[in-house]
């Protein structure tokens, strides 16, 4: 995985290659299906990569990908970009430290996003230390600015969200983190349904829980401090 | 994927590949098992290529697909064609727009028809965006004409079929679709099984459902209008 | 895959390559785990070729199998047979007409083992079509020729068998067909627990399953009627 | 897969091709996600090779193996260890039979550590036969000592454990073994939640069980003999 060299982003050549490698283990995973499922990645403050429209992503390959800048215009490609690309570049408009978006249906996790569940962090450690808390964003059509809008509110404090009835979307400073917290956002909510099922899910203890936050800001994980402490109203000003 | 080119339909040899390709797929993706699931891709207007019967289909070749003519008689091919061959017969004569045909037995999507219920739209987005709504047909004995008479009075409207107590068809103007409208389907089955037994499934509201349907109309994705309006009395005049 | 020409069985070399083939398929449909499984294909009336015993499926090569008489003796290879191979054994004994043996842990399949459930085949057609009924084979130790004894009263009227609280066993005249009845098992087993967590399973009618029952009479799918009417009777004697 | 031949431990050569085998079967079989799992193998009586922090295991090369003491202290390498490195290390230190270690998050054994289940044993046979009893160890925070001071009670009577709401390890004399035990722990865990969810488990009998464990001891498959009776107290001393 390409990861950036001091404050640069990875040259486009790696990313393209990295982003072609995500998509091929997203479909092996069952974390998309069909045309579902859209990767991109900051090459420059102002640039990213991203996944075409309409393919299976088990197809992509590095020269599917488009290149557009931040206000969301292609620059290069021969083909459309996703649907969801105001999404990624919301995502890294409001984010300078992120690198990296993935955007899935992992099956189980978006289970709980169907069944209005908007929090999984205080059972299993690893998604507590990946991810923090993980909010569910309201329902708004895909592939519209409304599922940007949507998402809004919860953008600069966390790095991976629960669509409602559609998905997960996760990110970080590198595909690799970003892919890793679809990952592990999946299996935790396998781990959490199979739980369930068998009748009992012990909770952490709120020391437990506090451990593994600070072992998260030791390693260096903690989403940067917002802008703006007035985080719910910066955008409505 | 090979893709017809303007009115046309895709050279047998695109075909060939593209139709092992997915049965491969499908397999890996445990929508089919032991000899299980049919793909079938229209060369001309009155020729498709279909897989042979008995075969798993993660060993087909492109050499042991069979070449028919609409009529469902054998023009070339060493092998014999699929026993469910009727049905891909029928849903090409009925629907001139449709390039390709994909039969698989989707585990859980298969167990919403042993469960008799019929429809999975509401509630995600991508089943209303990529197949409207998908019915469920009567059972018939797999491999017979019952099972295409019985898929018949909803093959004007809908691209994705399930079959009680048996499993899945999808269709579409390329196998690209309808490869992905079975991969998608499955999906939801699964999400919405999870779902269940989380114990909540929240629906769309009908504006929600409104706006995916304009989205999937600008699209294109649209079956085309029935040649006529009686639908249901069509076939018995 | 080896098909047996005419009255003859595969040459040993072919066999070899379709043993390691069905192994890998084995795990990456993931119905065997740690040391599970074994397979064996009859070369000659009275000698077979069998995986090793305590393998990971996925490390055998063709050179591993082991080559056995009728009688259990090893005739040549390096490593020791299986440790299930009395049953594969007992079952070419019995059983003139079958080719090929295939012993699995297909998950879902044994859970319906462990809960003491044993007959799946009103609800599916590909299940009845394939392989009739299911039964339930009582629980005896693994490896042991009490497995075998408890198989007995079984073995001459049926391709597949639930081994309580162990596995399953499949058999045919081919390694091809005895190994989709082991996928087809677990495929099945699979909508039905799915459909009942689903909360309904619709069964198939008589009428329907008479319709299937004959459907395989004509592909010859039948299991050879056994050598004695009595057969419950016929090793006590 | 490198076995220890005699006395001795595999070459490191060896070792490091067979560790990034486990690694790529850990994450196809669903075992890991993101950046879980770690694997080690003991390459002298005071030497072992792990897997290095960080990486999706899918993507560990055999020169991204870092070396180590028993001391846990880095030989050689250009990555750091796993932060689950100190678990390793007490595993080698209390049970010099060990040659091998895995740490996974298999989904479904880890339900069961999450809903607080400690035991497995009395109903599938190959669990038994391989593993013994799984004891449940009390949660401790990942990649602390705590974690591997609560393993230790029960570290020298058993060759896999549950870890509360974390996961699983296995271990073993070969990598063979220890990876074989975690395949086979999360494959029983599937068939007992899925029995569950079919409404009756069947237990084995006494006698059933201890035939099982007369099998293990016959093969070997013990655990040796702990140093000291009074397992308990033995590390407060």
């Amino acid at each position: 995985m390409a990861r950036p060299s001091g404050t640069g982003w990875p040259a486009a050549s790696d990313a393209r290659v990295d982003i072609v490698r995500v998509c091929r283990r997203l479909w092996e995973r069952g974390l998309i299906a069909g045309p579902d499922g859209n990767v991109s990645v900051r090459i420059a403050a102002d640039r990213l990569l991203v996944t075409p429209a309409g393919m299976s992503k088990l197809d992509v390959q590095p020269d599917d990908l488009v290149e557009l800048g931040l206000d969301g215009r292609k620059r290069s490609g021969r083909l459309e970009a996703s649907t969801e690309v105001g999404m990624h570049v919301r995502i890294y408009e409001q984010r300078p430290d992120v690198g990296a978006v993935v955007h899935a249906h992992p099956p189980t996790a978006t289970a709980f996003a169907v069944a209005g569940e908007d929090f999984m962090a205080a059972v299993l450690p690893e998604v507590i230390f990946q991810m923090g808390q993980v909010p569910l964003v309201p329902y708004a059509t895909p592939g519209t600015p409304e599922l940007a809008d949507a998402m809004e509110p919860v953008l600069a404090r966390h790095d991976a969200f629960l669509l409602a009835n559609h998905g997960a979307t996760t990110c970080g400073p590198t595909l690799l983190l970003a892919h890793q917290r679809m990952e592990s956002l999946e299996h935790a909510a396998r781990i959490l349904l199979a739980a369930r099922q068998l009748g009992r899910v012990n909770a952490l203890t709120a020391d437990q829980v506090a451990a593994l936050l600070e072992a998260r800001t030791r390693a260096g994980l903690d989403v940067p401090a917002p802008l703006d402490a007035d985080e719910q109203g910066r955008r409505s000003e």
